[in-house]
């Protein structure tokens, strides 16, 4: 528990390649009469798997006793919580949580939603971001008498908001939130209140559909619709909502001018395709990323092949834009659900192949154009080159729908340390020989933030290395 | 175990569009020196899981005692057989199941292979398909004394083997696999011997790869490179091959003349795009069904949406020759690998929901040409259509790149009884508002064969009722 | 399953001082009406959970459908069968079984009742003991073409069942039970009759109850009396005893002349106390053994501490009878139900520690008379003494309530090899200095029959080497 | 875990006579160096697994990174924290605990020990005892700003360290410990120094061993023995112990003047035999109460039967004093450790038999005297006088080895309300005719101090309402 919080940056990292590196998701829900709210976040939260596997958690404040139950637990949604399939849980608000795990430790102590009593009231809490000045803050308020039981950052907003002196829960949350520095989309039962802040950065998505008096609020639009279409919104920037028996509210939470740092990996990446975040619908993003890449290309292939399912999107936008036809070269085992634990580091290509087999009736003979999302360390992509060429491709040509990556985030995002990004040790040229493709290319990134589009204001601090906000204390 | 075995037809069975019906998967693994066979077998079975989800199991001939040890279990392969990674289990033959629940009991007790000891020694046999005069020859070996444990097709092969006064082995086999109608694809250990043996009209698949001295079977080929390319050819239909220490042997079970009726849906829907069966590329079949399909067509479609991912080849197919642009229309949930049992009927809607979600940028405002593999009852399809049109789109084409299905199946595929066929039912206007389409066109059945290609020689039975074999006793 | 079948006689043994080594417990119950005969036997097993622990099982004939349905596992009845306590399942008939881990093979696939389906029909069958020629009929079965899946015994009976021509169920376990030699309590489900079968030689505990039109039968009494008292009887050695809708019958299986061998160690160690078997109250003879074990003793002790709880009673039939007061010098932990496996053989210490302590308060100072049931190996008794010595204990004098124990047992105890003994190593004082006890002495041989009282008639080959029936085919 | 935590007194409660009903014990290691501490506390909690079955956990500081690491889990230490036995984790200083559900909340989120970071450093903490004023104590914390994740005491010692104003350990324990009322024995990590620490009333006992530079500290001297033996003594009452890198301590916490207030209950029922507690061998108080009920008894019995095992040792202390003959009258099965849970409450009957079953042998035709340790709601003792009626008993007599029991425990027994306790309802005459005895008796409460023993001072107020503490806000 009190091992020390490394949170700047994040340094043991899956790869990219490897699979999802989400970071977390956050899921609420509030209804004016009492329904079966748990059952809803757990479609909710079924629907933003993809953000997070290493826990789930669900909170509800019961509507008779007004006590906030929850449960929470290691592994993913179905397994955790798919007693709330069977059971009628009624209750007025809700929230819960995915979590991937990250830098800071893992565990079940970890897990969201934090559930506490304080002087204000019963408070949950969960949130998806890193929160940048932690490490600061937490010294601050362990000097204070304040108790960490854990290292998540959901345990310092709560002390934070404790240790308010106004009584209006507005004054509160903008008050303590203004502590903050870094990246957080939280949803929060307060008593029988329903939260949902978004840090002034925008980093990370939220969004709220509203229908009739039922409220929703999600990292992603996928999770609003889980039963059917609503209208939805993206809460603000800055925006802390909230709705609760005595009314709907809004405000900002205020404080300096702000450009905007929507993370760019959420679209290049991150977000399921059929949700929107910031504005944005992923599908089309990503199809605009492909047809960037492919615009002054000029590489003579005969055939695009993504590489599944990251890839497929931006493939196919390479492929209407260049007129080399799409097909799917390489075969993914969905059964290959969560990655192999080899005990032989050597048997890593056995891992990729059960994962991934080239199609030999596509590729055999031709020139492929390989599409992926992003390249990090390129150990996976060495793998993929092989698979190809056993299957007799004649050229390779790796195609990147994102930049080269150069730098470390400070706000949420898995990626390994400068030294291990394989864009900081060779030129494109120098990753094509050490992956065996006769051709690397990256999406210019110039390019990116028309591809990106929605309402601009994008963090690519891991591309070029302006960071937005402040990156932790040791910066 | 002891209740009646109800062989034909099978009856109460998941629809194709709900997801995987494939009947079963063998594999084999032979090595001139002792070798971590049964990790082998473990990967050959994750490759071939989408062939069966129900149960795993792996046996091998122990080389220093010469016992038959073996493994099985309830569950996927990683589940079931997952230790075989972390274990050095030295073998030189070895085989291996993976079992999709049908028709004559579930359970343990019918998990595959089935090791006994008997007058001809040790034998571990697996077999994928449907023996189909099993009734007759249960009760004629019933009455001659023969113990059944289990209501599976595989114990009855191992009593007509032991009955056989012949001392050859290859007689033996040749006098006990004459006895049997139906489809199999069989593999098995008799002592430190591996055998392979298909059925005379070849139904089910079955290869054979050989790499130096190592053998390798498996009934498709994606199972037999999953740590790389290696020569492979077809067992041929009817033909019962083995090796052993005294040496390879291959011979015909013999019998009557037979034209071929390998099994159109292995290609359709059952086998993994990168495999070969029946001397055809999967994904070389799927691009023909679905090309052919759009071939005389003429709707006006502005995208074609393939149902993820069983339609995704034929959409492909279908989207290059009809020349109107593929897209991804459909966003699948990849961790929605296993169903949801909703405990409310009402409730499949939302199943469908988690496994797939229509994505509003593709397809609002567009005439849609969704393309899937085949209808069956067609609740599926019509929750998918209904999603489409939320999402906005303004006409759903539904294509299927299978004929219309009429008839159940003797030889080993889980279809619906007659009357619940859709297409018994209605016509294809018929269905189309049913299903809330604009249209519905399948596959002309005169264009299948041309599709399927390979060798010839398929089995249309569910399309047209022209039955290659005996059907079961009450036929 | 087809690893050699060593039956002759058991060699891998854990040391009854260890623990329960019993060997295996039926159950069966039939009722005129329908009625949730499956809870039942799960209760009767749960009584019967001493007599072994590997697995458990039930089989019960369905009253609609006739089928014979069965469910078993590995582990404590608790575990396995535990579903049952909440499940609502009619029956007429039901059989079960808890099996303890011999020689011949552990595993799922020898766990109780075997269910087959045959030219007699349906039977279930589940037995308690050891066929001494099961070698040699196995030959013969399998030559005659017979499938064996297992390396029970229990095959064996069902193939000789299968066997016979005649057409008379009654003639027909005749013919079958007559080719059985060794030890055998048998429960049976054939179709909708239950069965209960004793060896000629009574070797093993059967009992019948009658409560109006419901039969029970069981290894012990115990499991007759789980709900409440109720009047029952031996079934007698050689008895064969059924109860179906056509009435209930019994006959003797005949053969030659029998004497009666009753296992001694029944009523020493395995049996219950609030059991009878044999005709014999189990707490009486302990009593009794206890008793004759002080009559000639005249050591000089302050103070009987018997090995809980094995030696409980011999220690206060001991006490009685020397008129040495009877106290709880050692503690046992009633959480160390199953025995730890340490990973170092040196920590063996710890894992007796963890399972008796010594009470100082009783010990210290004082001359303890140690009473125990038998000596094995002598490795936990050299413990137990040391922990009573390191609490004080002035003298300690270990006493056993039976014989020494010389010999091997072919009827189904586990027993280890003449070499492992000690008593076949050294005398009793040689044993003395061994465990460190001051004086350590047996039950004499001469005692044994006026203890165990009853019928008369006991097996005691394992004291004297004189066994009342074939010991296999090597002997 | 916001639940409103009802603490004065327990109302939701299992009978003593079901089972045990101890409430937690704790556990902690010291070494000079680096041992494998963790395993040592795995031992020492199986050896208190009596005093608690829903939870488990270990703690102890890393030698290397000074981290504390934890692991905890729901159910038994052997299934929580069994991977120990395994393991080799280095440590110099542990601390563990086992839980018993009592009011205030089960789960996980109370197990302990609770492992915290503050401005104190690191703490873990465990306690085993009932804090009367926690109420009080909770809310003028909340109003400071403390946030509470658990309804367990131990974060409210936690947050009153935190608070403390005091540099010296010493003087933040004395500081923070002068604040709570009612029962605790508390064992912590504070970063490298092992606490051990009792209230000053010593309600619950507390034990070191030293033994060359180790040092072990446990509930019950039964854990501090589980290697071997070493020398212990008590904690004191109010004493505070720690040792570590800089040196060894003990201090009085100070306050008012008390006079021991020693949980009579630890020596009636709750406490090892084998251990010794307040001074007093557990065997030898229970030798004493079972001869204190039999001195004015006079009752004319055959026969002393204890209720086992809870009654065991008492009841041979009423054999001896009254020369009425001890027998195994109720056969306790071992295999029934945890208790059903049968869904209808009128199958109560049916659990108890799985536990107890009645010794014909013993009882029949006799007059039975059955010794149990207390009453308290009669239920069980009901059942059980009829097993024995059924077995053929002529008299039941039931003797309680300790004084009627009137009133709810603050500190920490789970007793159930005024209006449950039968001696509140009815006088022993009554509640003999009520549970079918022929006569039950009480120890009388003016013989309980001299049974006790040991050093004085006990707590008794369940059976005379002097409470020696404050019993929580509401009184």
């Amino acid at each position: 528990v009190v091992s020390k919080a490394v949170k700047n940056p994040a340094t043991r990292i899956a790869e990219p390649e490897d699979g999802p590196v989400h970071h977390c998701g956050v899921a609420g829900a509030w209804s004016p009469v009492s329904a079966n709210l748990p059952r809803s976040l757990f479609f909710m939260l079924f629907s933003l798997q993809h953000r997070g596997q290493e826990s789930a958690g669900l909170a509800w404040t019961d509507p008779a006793s007004g006590a906030i139950e929850h449960e929470k637990g290691l592994g993913m949604v179905r397994e955790t919580l798919g007693s709330f399939l069977e059971r009628d849980v009624p209750a007025r608000a809700a929230i819960g949580h995915v979590r991937y795990s990250t830098a800071g430790g893992s565990g079940l102590r970890n897990a969201q939603p934090r559930v506490v009593e304080c002087n204000k009231g019963r408070i949950a809490l969960a949130h998806n971001g890193n929160i940048s000045n932690s490490d600061a803050l937490r010294a601050e308020l362990a000097a204070d008498g304040a108790i960490f039981q854990s290292s998540s950052d959901t345990e310092l907003i709560l002390h934070l908001m404790t240790r308010s002196r106004k009584s209006d829960p507005s004054e509160v949350v903008r008050e303590a939130f203004s502590r903050l520095e870094g990246s957080y989309s939280v949803v929060m039962l307060w008593n029988d209140e329903l939260w949902a802040i978004r840090d002034p950065d925008g980093f990370r998505p939220l969004y709220l559909a509203t229908d009739g008096g039922l409220r929703l609020a999600a990292s992603e639009t996928c999770a609003l619709l889980f039963d059917g279409p609503r209208p939805y919104r993206e809460i603000a920037p800055g925006e802390a909502w909230s709705i609760g028996p005595s009314g709907e509210r809004s405000f900002a939470l205020g404080g300096r001018e702000r450009s905007g740092a929507r993370c760019a990996f959420e679209l290049i990446y991150f977000a399921r395709p059929d949700s929107e975040v910031f504005g944005r619908s992923v599908h089309e993003a990503r199809t605009a990323l492909g047809a960037a890449l492919a615009e002054d290309d000029g590489v003579p292939g005969d055939v695009v092949v993504p590489v599944p399912d990251s890839g497929n999107i931006a493939a196919m936008g390479y492929a209407r834009r260049s007129g080399i036809p799409f097909d799917f070269g390489l075969c993914r085992n969905h059964y290959a659900g969560r990655s192999f634990i080899m005990p032989d580091p050597a048997k890593r290509e056995l891992a990729v192949r059960m994962k991934l087999m080239p199609v030999r009736s596509v590729v055999s003979g031709k020139r492929v154009v390989l599409v992926d999302d992003s390249l990090v360390r390129g150990t996976t992509s060495k793998i993929i080159v092989r698979l190809l060429r056993e299957a007799g491709a004649r050229e390779v040509h790796l195609r990147l729908s994102s930049p080269e990556i150069h730098e470390p985030c400070y706000y949420g995002i898995d990626i390994p340390t400068r030294e291990e990004l394989i864009s900081n040790r060779m030129s494109p040229a120098e990753i094509a020989a050490e992956v065996g493709a006769d051709s690397v290319r990256f999406l210019p990134l110039a390019r990116l933030d028309e591809c990106l589009g929605g309402k601009g204001g994008h963090c690519k601090a891991c591309f070029d290395g302006r960071y937005p906000a402040t990156r932790g204390e040791g910066n």
